[in-house]
């Protein structure tokens, strides 16, 4: 078929002109007779594509030179562990915030580490809505408090930056990281699995406030260690740099859609789309807080259970790809990142009001 | 310029059918609408795209079902780290061989976690030699046996597989894995970073015995617990999905070159003309006993160190690129894998013969 429209939750589409270029470029980057990917990493070529990466990140998420950005691998999930070695330092706790399976993911991991205080949690309403920070029992000793603004699998947002004073911020945004303008400053450190809004996958983006570093624990693993890799510029080993080249990419495309700020304003009104139509259509319902709800993804379910295989095979049929919810909820889920156009989205309400008429 | 030969140690030059293969699928992978880096790693297409790649290095590589096949991430540098974690049990010392910088690399990375005996070293001989086995002060009661079996910086290589009795035999393969026939049944744990021999940086095989899984030490991080990966096909979080599907085509490209036994045969007889040439030519040199020699990596030196610019300057001319040797040696490497076909060799013998007659 044509390119369908991919609502997977990652790895998720990517934007259409980025892999026509990575195409054109596979056998021979500009004349060089080599493919990225077959470039020694410290070569002049590579440099340069890797300089150019992140000079370009830092201009489109407004990061400071006080903050280090790192390209490492083994996705969000090696960083549950890298960040309670790298940041406890001679604290010996941290404050987590529980909001669904992501959340759950990195308190079990840091526990391993670290004594783990869970300063709030919605799981008792089934994570369908968000602690007022009010509420929150936060220490004032912890080494800092880790929250993910966005889980991908709920599909539950937060809405506010939580204030922790002196206390660093570690915030996991694998899916909302260059989605709309972001206050760095306000962290310590932010992280992000690529295959989301960035890239493919095997890269992860670290944002780390410098007084942050220098602090790992004797165990870490040296390719754990942040301070390595930001003394290294990223290339203590090889980096996977096809992945690197690929996230440069995006990063200019993102430019050339107008920034996170453009990207933010067609992100908002995708969400509200597709929220305001499962509202109106007494045939879908989605659970999550108004408030709260997910401009990256979208669950939904159907009023009968015992129509999803249709509804999948139908968007399947229309090129309507990877609309089922993850198998720990069930129902569906529409992933509609950076990459996927509004017409996606229009499409897919298309698709929806259809279903539901003819099957509701 | 068209494709170059590129001696690079890695990255290092991949197949061109593979290339292409690749360029043709970028935007949709076999009709699906969708490029492989863009596909969920659960999704069917992508779950096959997985296991043919891991059948085909099984046939290839001749593994048995006694091992499991591990996909995971950070390169072997990572390794270095994850072997001790994983393997030391309720020992406390593990052996090690020292041949190079890749083993020193090894070796101090253990060092953090375990009591490392150097039971052999070449070092007081600058690493062009390696000591016979009948030398080695081995323990019996070692978690394991490490050792590297070429050095890509040095090009010295073993000629023969380490006897180790009933301590498990641990090898660094990332430079020979597949480039010629392997007895596996020998070694508790193989592992090879994927970018010399198998496809793009950011993937890193492991084959390990499976009586070997389900010892990790308690501080291990998940990311790094073998036994995780095993039980999880290597998919506990999103694997590097699209470097998985680039390996599957060079083992597809590898079984149409007819396996690591054709292969074998054309790496040493690549070897052998390069190493043949350069000791019938004075103005050449290389520094290694010739019995331990690398097949894939010939670093060599100019009679005159005040020409290598205006070697490398030629050479870059020809299209013979990434021949300038690692910073912490000097002189000239060509490295020969797999990929570099025997008309590239040809090629830079061709132009080493005119440059030596020139300037020599």
């Amino acid at each position: 078929m044509s390119r369908a429209y991919n609502f997977c939750a990652g790895p998720a589409t990517l934007p259409e002109p980025v892999l026509q270029q990575a195409r054109e470029e596979m056998l021979d980057w500009r004349g060089t007779g080599m493919s990225v990917m077959e470039m020694s990493h410290r070569g002049d070529e590579f440099v340069e594509i890797a300089e150019t990466a992140e000079k370009d990140l830092r201009k489109l998420a407004g990061i400071s030179d006080d903050y280090a950005v790192l390209f490492m691998q083994g996705g969000a999930s090696s960083q549950f562990a890298t960040i309670p070695l790298n940041l406890l330092g001679d604290k010996t706790s941290a404050d987590y915030v529980n909001t669904g399976i992501w959340s759950k993911k990195a308190i079990a991991e840091a526990g391993r580490y670290a004594q783990v205080n869970v300063v709030a949690s919605s799981e008792a309403e089934g994570f369908t809505s968000i602690p007022d920070q009010e509420s929150w029992d936060a220490s004032a000793d912890a080494a800092y408090l880790h929250y993910t603004p966005n889980e991908t699998i709920g599909g539950l947002e937060f809405d506010f930056v939580p204030e922790t004073g002196s206390v660093p911020l570690v915030a996991d945004m694998s899916s909302t990281l260059l989605s709309r303008p972001l206050d760095v400053s306000r962290f310590g450190l932010i992280y992000a699995g690529a295959q989301k809004n960035i890239g493919p996958s095997g890269l992860v983006v670290v944002i780390i406030h410098r007084d942050l570093l220098g602090k790992a624990r004797k165990i870490t693993p040296t390719m754990m260690n942040y301070q390595v890799f930001a003394d290294n510029d990223s290339m203590f080993n090889t980096p996977a740099t096809y992945s690197w080249y690929l996230a440069g990419l995006v990063f200019k495309w993102l430019k050339g859609q107008g920034g996170v700020e453009v990207m933010g304003e067609i992100n908002r009104r995708k969400a509200s789309k597709l929220y305001g139509f499962i509202d109106q259509n007494d045939f879908y319902a989605n659970p999550i807080s108004p408030r709260f709800r997910s401009w990256m993804n979208v669950p939904f379910t159907l009023a009968d259970d015992a129509l999803n295989n249709a509804f999948l095979e139908g968007a399947n049929e229309r090129g309507l790809l990877n609309l089922k919810g993850h198998r720990s909820v069930g129902g569906m889920r529409a992933s509609i990142y950076n990459a996927m156009p509004e017409a996606g989205v229009d499409a897919l309400i298309d698709y929806m009001t259809v279903f539901a008429k003819e099957r509701g």
